[in-house]
């Protein structure tokens, strides 16, 4: 018999999901997108849009075959929309991605190079989420500090060989694609912000 | 009308949920526990018999209201069984706990303190997800490089100043709650990963 005060647990799940848009946003995209640039560009559509939908942050990602440019996978942020901080686009496109393949190792012998595109630099959860999802190449529009000057969001601590650390594992880093675009993004969100309106949210500050 | 080539996600979403035992291991362990050391003590309990089940790596996490020692969530690593490799105990501790809460904050205005308690330095990966979920205090058994040694798992590529970055963002860091004891789990661990029988898994390595 269990007692009164034995554990009861309120949650024993979450689930992290795409918002319903999504399939509106990709209805004319094609599953297979060969160049580089237009998977940036769409990753840029999905972030410009993610914030207008009240989901959460600009920032979007897609997990590609970087042999083909197969989509397997598309996240944006949805800290607000689930109510789970994790929730950045990084880990919601590498989960999917994975749900995608059957496995947690999109690097597994028997998968096709698989690559994952940001529009910027990941923050430092999801540099380790990178890091550990198998992906073998990391494609971001840009890396500097603009996005944390323009949108005020905090990326968290990150090592400056960052990406020296990723080679190191075997991940190939790509810097600089549509970089400006990635910028209008974040200006274009926050502009919106100053002018108020927009449900910011804003994790711990230093 | 979508043409055949239109993109078609396989996956819009993904589950991160607790193995069926969890239940029964709770099923002794009262709601509230006010010692700290018996919340680390219940954390060890829960990674030993993670990986014995085959759920993942030897880990675990809780979060708790730091005042009461209320078990607010709990969490292992469930990698393997579901597949998704950010599925850490610590980011399956705190989606669980935001998801009790009803919000992604653990540190919003209205919430009594939150801390988590893991058996050892979260990965680089979780060190972020620490950072963004609004916990107060970060309680660890331990922080050196007996984890990686012992275990084999990359933690990734921390910076030295970790702890320090905690606190300049108000998460005050505990170290060493039952140190020889997570030590031991490490060991069993490893010891039967060696004799042949465990489901090892790890991520890229460099």
């Amino acid at each position: 018999m269990r007692a009164e005060d034995d554990m009861h647990l309120t949650a024993h799940e979450y689930t992290i999901a795409l918002p319903a848009w999504i399939d509106d946003e990709l209805a004319d995209v094609p599953d297979v997108i060969p160049d580089l640039e237009d998977r940036m560009r769409l990753v840029h559509r999905l972030a410009d849009r993610n914030w207008r939908e009240g989901n959460g942050g600009p920032f979007a990602a897609l997990v590609a075959e970087s042999g083909t440019g197969r989509i397997v996978s598309v996240g944006v942020n949805v800290v607000l929309a689930t109510g789970v901080s994790s929730g950045h686009a990084e880990v919601t496109a590498l989960g999917l991605a994975q749900r995608a393949v059957g496995g947690w190792d999109l690097g597994a012998a028997d998968q096709p190079d698989h690559e994952l595109v940001v529009n910027w630099r990941p923050c430092v959860q999801c540099y380790g989420a990178t890091l550990w999802s198998g992906v073998r190449t990391l494609v971001v529009a840009g890396s500097g500090p603009e996005l944390e000057r323009i949108t005020t969001f905090d990326e968290g601590p990150m090592r400056e060989d960052w990406a020296a650390r990723f080679e190191a594992r075997g991940i190939r880093v790509v810097d600089g694609i549509l970089r400006n675009e990635a910028l209008e993004v974040f200006q274009t969100y926050r502009d919106a912000v100053d002018a108020g309106g927009v449900d910011v949210y804003n994790a711990r500050r230093g």
